[in-house]
């Protein structure tokens, strides 16, 4: 049955479900809309192509064949017609239309679909405070922003930078100008430790501990009320007191760009994401939505929330693509695993934090490891913490968080749990959890086992 | 209650399990008898002690803080009573006593045991072919046999050696003795491939070609049919052909030490096996054995099977512990999680391969992937495989194995596959496994992901 499938926004999950949709039912047409000219690119990469980790921004454009996926290599690789430029104004669902502008012409048109799906993304929150639109002050919003950044930092005029937000985006990009550009960097957090909606206390404060080793200066429980400057930004103000800046990175958070849905009547959250159901459906059966823009169940709490990262998105573009086709994909939720480099250490983690858990109601405690990541006697082992939230009376694993100095091994464990999570483990899962035995890639009662044990 | 619990056997199992039940029974008296004086080492570590990795044997019997667990630890710190250089003869279960032989005086007496625990462990199983008792022939024994072997190879005398199986232990001793001493080293093995019991066809096509390229000459398909020397080693003889050996490894597999048992009239396997329940309980309640020794339920196929690995040891040494002392601890199986580091890549895998579960009579189909083992744009990126072995009309995944350039991020995607492996997960928990995606660390669309998308 060949059908016409309009997406709404093309970098992560749009493109995902066009090509999985049309490698299903080669005959349909699908056409691909979307504001910016750049489109389908690794978003995630932006702290490391500010950084030079990635030299090029056209790296994260590319398939890992090399391939530019630009609107020629959908069109003829892909067979999905992408047109750029192009911002969606309104949706009238009962014509099954969407009126769209040309942002170049100006031009208006009604584009119309058979099913439509909406891949609007996110946007970083920008603080209502005087001065939060001078030059200089940037949020990472897409890679303009990212190649305006980092042309700021390599053309040499930025020597000291203040971060706003100690989460994933913030401490990232504080990172990439402080160690790979040796910009002077404060990062500013209202919440009394880094990572706050990630970490418990412990493993926050090591993770502080870290970066302000490696040069960060971090500043806790301050508000920025005011961003200054002549003509450009020259200092960042806070309820504490005044830093000087060259260049300040917003990245206090993103909202869910729901608006295009709410005005269409489509279900929204009091927190602005997207209701779907587990086939990535919204209110109306012909209208599909995923990534940043919607919510999805939390494995443990069961309650919808907001996972903005890739990985959700992809895997969500795939369910939307075979559902498209008629098929009967779902998307049971998500444990919120997480993981981020900061410096010389890892952090990751799945599931609730001690804190969270208690928040919702759970009577929960948590138990916390230092060992060794591999045989202790097997060269260049490491120290890795765990700390393993549990629910009391059921002995039921609602999350898991740790830091290691190597990634990979962490991400691991981490993984392992993140695994077990839809089917409700038990601390004991944990315990026994039979992780692949090696000295050089694990310890014989390993550090996941022991953290089961306590 | 105080009681005396008797331990037949030091090195993994037995001191785990002796300090787990001391722990929550200070009271009673616990004492651990070994053959050997060496006790409580990590044998799966000797490989390493052989090439030089681990500098010295006593690393091997070190706690991570550096403690040496000899019999003065153990009764100092743990309150354990050890007692070395003693073989136990027979166990009485009427009278509840073990006959015990002092090996230096040749004395004998009798233990008597309020309960008893089998960790004798398994022997490294000794060819019956002419020669195998010439000065130069080793097996992979213990660390007296692991001291021997290097002293061979520091000493300068070892040009050429040959090492008979080519499973972990034999390709571990291979690696050893080629990469770090430049021994010219042939592994012969009887299979038409190397690790015949853990890797199917192509992953196993793989590891032999990144070994060879390293160096070493790997004969399959080939049976060892004497070993020839005057006074010492000189040659191996094939079915095919003689190859000059100034050292010979046999490590052709293990056999459980199970002869006391069965003497003593408990259950034993027609593979070897000491048969054990959940508690790891023998067939009489008041002798448990676990470890090497005994036989566990494979978590997909139910059958009981043998695993001598460290790891499992550990861990059945605490439910032993545990039970010790009246608990309820339950050990329910395992999957068969290896891993194992060759050169400069790792190879690791969890439950059947398809020739396995073909053999047990399940309809299955396997796919095999290729992708990066993180995102594609991120420096140090590698390939990763990636075997996922299904049963077709279920969905359930009875097995992976994989290789990759990162053992820790392989380690990590095979781990978080046998952490749902006692959750009988399908195709689906592998396409949608929540593995914590940042750049440095995954892909947006894992490649675990992807070989559950197949």
């Amino acid at each position: 049955m060949s059908q016409h499938v309009l997406i709404i926004g093309a970098v992560a999950l749009g493109p995902k479900a066009a090509c999985r949709f049309k490698r299903l039912e080669p005959d349909s047409v699908v056409t691909m809309i979307d504001k910016d000219t750049r489109i389908s690119y690794g978003g995630c990469g932006i702290p490391y192509f500010v950084s030079g980790d990635v030299s090029a921004a056209s790296d994260l454009t590319t398939t890992s064949f090399h391939m530019v996926r630009d609107t020629a290599f959908f069109r003829d690789v892909k067979g999905v017609e992408v047109r750029t430029g192009l911002e969606a104004l309104a949706i009238d669902r009962a014509a099954r239309t969407v009126r769209v502008r040309d942002l170049a012409s100006g031009r208006e048109e009604d584009i119309s679909y058979d099913k439509l799906v909406l891949a609007t993304g996110s946007a970083p929150r920008v603080l209502p405070v005087p001065g939060h639109d001078l030059p200089g002050v940037h949020v990472v919003a897409n890679l303009e922003a990212a190649e305006s950044i980092r042309a700021s930092v390599t053309a040499g005029g930025v020597e000291k930078a203040v971060v706003i937000g100690a989460g994933f985006v913030g401490l990232e990009m504080a990172e990439a100008l402080s160690d790979m550009w040796d910009v002077e960097t404060t990062v500013i957090e209202t919440a009394p430790r880094i990572m706050v909606n990630n970490l418990g206390p412990a493993l926050s404060a090591m993770a502080l501990k870290h970066i302000t080793d490696k040069g960060l200066t971090v500043r806790l429980s301050e508000t920025v009320t005011a961003i200054e400057g002549q003509g450009r930004v020259q200092r960042v103000v806070t309820d504490k007191r005044t830093i000087e800046a060259d260049l300040v990175i917003m990245a206090a958070g993103v909202i869910p760009n729901s608006d295009l849905a709410a005005r269409a009547g489509l279900a929204v959250s009091g927190r602005g994401g997207i209701v779907v159901d587990a086939s990535m459906r919204t209110s109306d059966p012909d209208i599909f939505a995923g990534g940043d823009c919607v919510e999805v169940p939390h494995l443990v709490t069961g309650k919808p929330f907001s996972l903005p990262m890739g990985s959700m998105a992809n895997r969500q573009g795939r369910v939307i693509g075979d559902n498209l086709a008629g098929g009967a994909s779902v998307f049971r939720g998500a444990a919120g695993s997480f993981a981020i480099k900061l410096f010389e250490r890892a952090v990751s983690g799945t599931g609730l934090t001690l804190e969270q858990a208690k928040r919702e109601g759970l009577d929960a405690i948590s138990a916390l490891v230092v060992q060794l990541d591999r045989a202790h006697f097997y060269p260049g082992k490491e120290l890795m913490t765990l700390e393993l939230v549990v629910e009391r009376g059921s002995r039921r694993v609602v999350g898991i968080q740790g830091m290691g100095a190597s990634g990979d091994a962490l991400v691991g464990r981490i993984g392992a749990v993140a695994a077990m999570m839809p089917f409700s483990p038990t601390v004991e899962n944990v315990r026994t959890l039979e992780y692949p035995y090696a000295p050089p890639y694990a310890a014989a009662m390993d550090v996941i086992n022991t953290v089961g044990n306590v």
